[in-house]
């Protein structure tokens, strides 16, 4: 290998990679955070966000990564002693739980083997039998980006009202967003939690809650304190197109590039696009005779693969041959997958030939690093590339129903 | 006016100027912030850090706002129903007590009339007063940028020995940071509160905690519940190189240049620029016949000055009238001084003749808002910048003692 | 001082301050100089070139220096021993006639105290007395960068209709275009030249010449030898939207960006800022006691003002003075004017602060370097600008008739 | 196919991919190019131009597209009415001989089938029946970009020597520069040409000229006019780092900046690294079933292949198909290859992964397309790029001798 010249191919499932206009667009003078061309702005890119979740209420914007999302979806809705139940899917949900455990959350965990999507039937079972509604609310991770895995929002929530059940319904949207389908008012979600780093094709920095009415009347009276995150103060200055605090103008440039972009593309393309692009990933996983994490066939993430290798091989000793070989970075196994599985990510501002540069880059590390396994992904891949060429579609701008 | 040509006049008290340097280094591909390169760079911008706060100590980065590291310092080292003494010395330091009160901190406030910096003799006294050591913290502002005074941090920290009190010492350093001498480890504060936006010369989107021995201790112990800023999962996750949580990548491409740049033209350089430029202003601010609203020659301000307007006069109608035909932004008279106010903020990436540009835009502002004033002001700026031309001084690496 | 902190203030006549915009759009991956989206691209610059220059005809875009057009000019249009008549005006007139001369051009020359503009009557005379045509074209300068003067090239034109000569009219507009009204059809110009560092805001790199079907038809028959500046082969390439040879994609992606800002603006609000600071700097120069190389107020250049240092000083140590002390640079004297004069440069991305900042610092130097002045050209500017507030105009955008 | 999202593959042979330091290099304001800083910059990229052209020369550096530095050549040594020899080796050699004859010189050309190199014993055999020397040149292009076939110019070299005739050495490196192996000096050449926007890995607008003294010498008799190419005139100003005329400083920006990435990647690496992926894509086109347009193995190119479509097929529907599917741009065939051939640019700023994505483009185009072919190209160049991994080279900055 000859040193790092050419592009580096950032394929870990998040940060994306960023469009160069997106850079550009944050490489502006920042303005004055209260002056008038700022709020014009700020409204707009407010606006913007609500048809990228796809809801006519309020997303909040925060300068913090997702995990500040997730903190606040909690602070601002929960008190101490409050019962959440979660379902558990990889290491993402594993790590919201923890974060809820520290503000004295109660957290009821529907376990799993980390291969599949949250279960509605099994959620429920146990809403049902929660009489009392002692359950505040139901948490999910749309996207679980540490194993590949989508689950189904929409049928979490049909079984929620087939429960009759009041909780509040969270979703992690972190991976899921601006590539996976999402539609957080005809879900009826009560906030969803996303970051800017993935779909959305922005660094990392920002991060966002999107909010039911529910939810903000939630956010009146419960407990848990909180003064950065907190709800109620943010949408009080956005009506103004400002924050409560100096929020971060550079990245807010960029995440009105980012959604311009998305929405010049189409939403229904952008989810096709990754639709196909996770297709061919599998294709590939397929033709050399591994296995991916994810055991449903319906759930299968359409923004990063998770693949593990043979028994006996140690997936990060794979990753690093690829990284120094072909400078590529691949996705670690996480928590109980580390050195069992590493992770293709295939998001964000990507197409047909950075995916198969993406491809023959792992073709070519699993042959250096000796993992067992067949020739030919690439060409299995190329396949479904070749074949998929119908999608185009119009780009209406997606409206709220 | 002639139109939006020409570079914005961004001179509010922070953002300050973003130097083209530090914009275009954040201009650059996002990399994996869980490999050898990210670590690398991590590492290098946590020793620099040290070095501009003047400390042996971790400095914390957040991905936030200042204000995330206002309420950083307080959820770590607190528990409900604790004690601490803030001196009031402007809208800054009372945002700062109300996020305290958020999370049931009891804040004894040392009144003040926003004309002066924190009190050591009155914080002595008070100190002297709490036999019982119930105060568990002194927070003060270093520079108020809502006023233009620079409080004396160290007086503050001899005045606490003299009364032998155990208290944790707070200070926000956020519109001082990278503009005016401090000194974290030798004047033995244990919490240092910091943005990136002003001195510091970056975007908003960081922030920090410098944090001493006693101050790591009482986090061991104290009862706020927190996640997102909880030190010690940072603390844990700094030595390799790393953040518990995706870290704002591309902010510290930039946090890495704009530090370069600091210790390029030394921070003894950067301490004596800023000074001369406030001697300049408020030589134009006489000259004008003008008041600030400092009134002690000792806490002058070196990056922020705030400016009466006459009686019956409003500081808001003449920051319009600035803006509209000077495309300059200066900052508004907050809190109690709104109307009052204005403020010209000349710190960050600055030079003479665009701190003359901007005395010049004050001047024509005045003159066409009809406010009362003595023409010649940019004259006895002048003056100044004639005469300060010695303060070169050679860049030697500044060691912490 | 206190080296190199803030915006340096690059107050030379051209190249001009360069907007962040046009940087930007630049700073782009350069794409296929022969596919679909680089014509479509060059096919609408060309079109805006048109708008700029004032013409119908093809404007031609060399990758090259200015200096470059004035040798596509001659090149295209005449045959060795030609007979050309050129105004001089100040130093680059005389490097034009220079150029002209080493291809055995025979270049008559109207001298000058380059004081002042080329003169429409001499011209005229010149024009009369030569009964047999033997003159092949008239070279003027329309803003002289070397000396701060205006031609009135419309005047010129009017003097070589009186006297029926036929010769061709050559206009450098290398620092008028973008700032000066130009009107190269109305005005009957042959062939205008232009690069692409003044008035319209780009780095150095691209030139230009706008040719009429007269210069065009000269071209089928002149004998000089070309290659690289053959205009026949650079339209024939041009109406597909390519060139003969790979240009400079991604200087012309700043050109389309640069000349939108221009539309954005206005032409008519272009030349009349440009005006306005043209007067504010004369207002300075007259209060400083300094005399203007420039003697005839209806020659005044919009966007160069050279002024002289009193008998006895050295211009160039002046300008050394305001470079290491306020990191400024100011044009030099040239040729006969070298140590005699400096110059100012305010045109392009331009306004009023960042007038102010370069007349302050213009002051100060002054005052450092021991130039005998009187105190008060700043304030003398600041009336001026001040009092031009009118001169906003509705922006149409503009048609050539 | 989805739209434009991902990078765009600009896989023609030049422009090559522009490295993200190059651009953000370029995209910072231009400063004044007769001040010190400037000089310093310029003195310092003259001295790394000879150290990538391998000469202790001068190394002139225009403003203008690489026809310019052809013109150049000529013009510099030349005389109206010399004869000069040139080896016909694709169209770029056809263009430099059809812009020779502008300038009346004559040219006598050694034709080929344009699928090999310049022969040097054909040129030997021409200088030895030259017995007047009338040959005053010998021109050849060492990479012909339009057929992938690099010309031996160390035999060219020796053959001259063997002839003992002092016609000048002429050899047009446009793309090859900073992609093969090239010595200006230790070849004997008189005049190297050169452009920016390919093996540079800089956009298109810089041109280059090395010259020897014995060129030099000529250009002081020779009688072909110029002015912008005047070498005596760039020579004489670069001596104080500046240009007879604005350079372009924003572009010398960039080179600075991309030589430097040529040097610290060490220039062995890089032809290396150019070796290795033009036999990864020969090895795809073998495995296709497809020709190469060069015939020699001795003379196939590192930097570009040209591949022949089966008779009967249509090389630039095939082009755009992969446009318009893949969004890759191609090379096409030129002159008489003109839809016979297309070619694949893999020089610059580029890496494995890109060039498999490339390779994949190509393999899927083939198929969209109807080519007929056999599949598996890419598992062939794979097998290249994984069993290559030897060839890291430690980087010693490169002396020439």
């Amino acid at each position: 290998m000859v040193g790092h010249t050419g592009r580096h191919f950032l394929q870990i499932p998040g940060p994306s990679n960023v469009p160069d206009r997106v850079l550009r667009a944050m490489d502006m003078p920042t303005i004055d955070h209260r002056g008038p061309e700022f709020a014009e702005m700020a409204l707009g890119i407010m606006e913007s966000c609500k048809r990228v979740f796809r809801t006519k209420n309020p997303v909040l914007i925060f300068p913090s990564s997702g995990t500040g999302a997730w903190e606040a979806a909690m602070v601002n809705t929960l008190s101490p002693g409050d019962k959440v139940l979660m379902a558990e899917t990889g290491q993402f949900s594993v790590l919201w739980r923890n974060l809820a455990e520290r503000f004295q959350v109660d957290v009821e965990t529907i376990p799993s083997d980390w291969r599949r999507g949250a279960k509605a039937s099994e959620i429920e079972a146990r809403l049902v039998a929660d009489k009392q509604h002692s359950i505040k609310a139901v948490m999910i991770v749309h996207n679980e980006t540490s194993t590949g895995v989508t689950s189904r929002v929409d049928e979490v929530r049909k079984a929620m009202d087939r429960a009759r059940h009041p909780a509040l319904l969270f979703v992690d949207t972190i991976s899921s967003m601006g590539s996976i389908r999402y539609e957080h008012d005809a879900w009826g979600v009560d906030v969803t939690v996303c970051g800017s780093q993935k779909g959305l094709m922005m660094p990392p920095g920002l991060s966002f809650n999107a909010v039911s009415d529910k939810a903000i009347a939630a956010s009146k009276t419960n407990k848990l304190p909180r003064s950065y995150w907190d709800w109620n103060e943010v949408l009080k200055a956005n009506q103004l197109g400002s924050w409560p605090y100096t929020p971060a103008t550079n990245l807010l440039y960029g995440l009105r590039e980012s959604i311009a972009m998305l929405e010049e593309e189409g939403l229904e393309n952008v989810y096709a696009r990754h639709q196909r692009h996770g297709e061919a990933t599998r294709a590939a996983v397929r033709a050399w005779g591994l296995e991916t994490v994810c055991v449903d066939a319906g759930e299968y993430s359409p923004v990063t693969t998770a693949v593990f290798v043979p028994e006996g091989h140690d997936a990060d000793r794979f990753r690093k041959v690829v990284l120094e070989n072909f400078d590529m970075s691949l996705g670690a196994g996480l928590g109980r997958l580390q050195g069992r599985a590493f992770r293709i990510g295939h998001l964000g501002h990507f197409n047909d030939l950075m995916l198969m540069g993406t491809l023959s880059g792992v073709e070519m590390g699993l042959d250096l690093a000796d993992i067992p396994h067949k020739k030919g992904g690439v060409l299995a891949a190329m396949d479904v590339l070749k074949s998929k060429d119908e999608g185009v579609v119009e780009v209406p701008r997606v409206a709220v129903a």
